[in-house]
């Protein structure tokens, strides 16, 4: 009964050689756009923190060239909010993150690696400081509120961990500081990157970030009550006609051009964020408190055993990459594997996102991928990838 | 671009009048049985504890009609397993459920309600106990591991909590015994409900309980070890050829008849276990342990606000529920809200799931329920729906 799809740029997987339909429920939560996202035309949609996250209107490919020349307004509700608020708010973060907090400004969005017990990824949101004892944490693909919830408890912290009615939009693609100047002011040219401010769309003040999951430049509003969402969707769709703005999503092909990490993709708990070639924001202070710290700490005296590089990879263009395929040395032995790969127009190759092992991972190593689809010659390389 | 599924059973919702597609990537993760799945032409899935969970075959009523006259076996990999292990390993347990855990046997399963500080519903979850001090939690769709690590870290506990690599296999249907006894041996036929023993499947021994997500019958396989999936699956379907074996999944029209509740669709963590009907599970001795545990005990005396009811509809079949359609008294007062919906072939009429408020909940009342098409009359009544 299934549907070929080469067009959209969905799978296929090895054994998935056709895109599978999506059942909706109320447990796959709608969000407070997704009938303007349905009226946009969405094709198909993934599950992220339990509600619709679109990953296709036109197809991915046209997506992606909209998205580099233009505008859009992306749907990322799914992009849930915790709320952390009280006077152990601050304390209760800095134990789940190797990076500093102890700097960060009201008006700033910090990305957080978010770490177990073994200094392994459970997270990797972005937290929006509101004030000393209140803070958003955008998070990633995972149920962060019961690990923040469970540990508070335990430790008999003076904070409340809860999910506000909070759902961030998307504007994103070059021509977002012009849409947004329009709509709300010149001053919003000015708002420094992972900055924050409160601007006015409709008779209402939102805050909104210079942030999001594309490296084309733009912004998210966190939309506060779910009921104001068809109305700020359509006061940014007017104000961006001029700007040829269309319903957009991240998109598969341009966040790997961007060396963007996906979370369940690229790194699971399995991974530390030295793995991820997030050191930077593993500080020692932190990381002396954090709860997880002193692995991390071990870790990065001796280095991580693998990281994360970009690959190029040979031949046609590459199926989707619905499970990891395993990298291989000359000598056949497993020294990594992909997560992520597409082909890219604008670089006109293959990209690949993947871990690969410490013996292996200077740029320039060749190494073979496992595709579905056959073998093919892989080159390691830094992410970002260069421009063309 | 979408494709209009009515055959299929799947939405529409008010909004949403075709099924869309399902992006698949390793985040939304395949299962030890995925490949097999696809073979055998899955329709439609759900994304459930961040893996691939199906739900449409042949169609909902065809693959309904099957499984209550024959014998499936479903994909539930997705009821992901928290392993609870060390000495400290039942206290962390009952911190989190108000039923008594105490008189619990080494071969016995529990339905145990897992709730928050406020006494909301986390997840309930099927308890395994292997041993004193080790168990399996089969999951409902919510990160639970990350509540009761952080809640075990937090109260420094002498325990370990992981994902182990055990993904259930279920078997379903009223010729699961014969399936299974041909299997296995006689001997499975005297297991008692919720009760569980190791069988020998292909050479290897796995844990298989009485259970599953249907009032059909049936087991659930533990498989142990992702790489016997497809060969627990292959010696399954050989043995169930004579009873007509199908592959399966949950079903949306049996599971409303037999009235099984859906975390996330027919409660969430706003609601107590005693407003979903189950005030069986809340002991007193546990409430006074368990976290939340004052809450329901305060609810308990004075009894809940509203409770999970059975309902039916009038008029044409109706359309999947994809969010709560308003239940709304003679005076237009919102009274409770439908969560699930469906037309039963076998009982010929439209049934519902819902919340229904302290003064509208006795049986016969009559409401009206918003369901997306248009106005229906709704008469409350019990569930699990009354046999034909």
């Amino acid at each position: 009964m299934a549907y070929h799809l080469p067009l959209l740029g969905l799978v296929p997987e090895g054994f998935m050689s056709q895109a599978p339909f999506l059942s909706v429920s109320r447990r796959t939560r709608s969000t407070p756009f997704t009938r303007r996202v349905e009226d946009n035309g969405v094709s198909a949609y993934t599950v992220y923190n339990h509600m619709l996250l679109p990953t296709v209107f036109e197809s991915v490919v046209a997506d992606y060239h909209h998205l580099k020349k233009h505008v859009q307004i992306w749907d990322v509700a799914c992009e849930r909010q915790v709320e952390v608020r009280g006077p152990d708010a601050a304390e209760l973060l800095q134990l789940v993150t190797p990076r500093s907090l102890t700097k960060m400004q009201d008006d700033q969005c910090y990305y957080i690696p978010m770490v177990n017990e073994y200094g392994g990824m459970l997270n990797d949101p972005v937290a929006v400081r509101l004030s000393e004892d209140r803070f958003w944490v955008s998070l990633a693909d995972s149920d962060m509120k019961y690990w923040l919830s469970g540990l508070a408890i335990g430790k008999g912290l003076n904070v409340d961990v809860f999910e506000p009615d909070v759902s961030p939009l998307g504007v994103q693609g070059p021509k977002s500081d012009d849409l947004m100047a329009d709509l709300v002011g010149d001053d919003i040219r000015s708002l420094g990157f992972f900055r924050h401010r409160q601007y006015n769309i409709g008779g209402k003040d939102y805050l909104i970030a210079r942030s999001g999951w594309s490296k084309q430049g733009g912004f998210e509003i966190y939309l506060d009550g779910s009921e104001n969402g068809e109305k700020v969707w359509d006061i940014l769709f007017e104000a961006g006609e001029k700007y040829n703005v269309r319903a957009g999503c991240p998109n598969g092909i341009e966040r790997i051009e961007g060396g963007l990490l996906s979370h369940g993709n690229d790194m699971t708990e399995e991974n530390t964020p030295l793995e991820c070639g997030l050191g930077k924001y593993c500080h020692t202070s932190a990381m002396k408190i954090c709860i997880g710290g002193d692995k991390l700490r071990a870790e990065k005296k001796n280095g991580p055993k693998q990281i994360i590089r970009g690959l190029t990879l040979d031949g046609d263009h590459v199926p989707g990459c619905t499970a990891p395929w395993p990298l291989r040395n000359e000598t056949g032995q497993k020294v990594g594997q992909i997560t992520g790969a597409a082909w890219s127009p604008d670089f006109n190759k293959n990209i690949a996102i993947g871990m690969v092992d410490k013996n292996h991972w200077d740029f320039g190593t060749s190494l073979t991928a496992e595709a579905p689809d056959g073998q093919r010659s892989a080159i390691v390389g830094p992410i970002p990838f260069e421009t063309v």
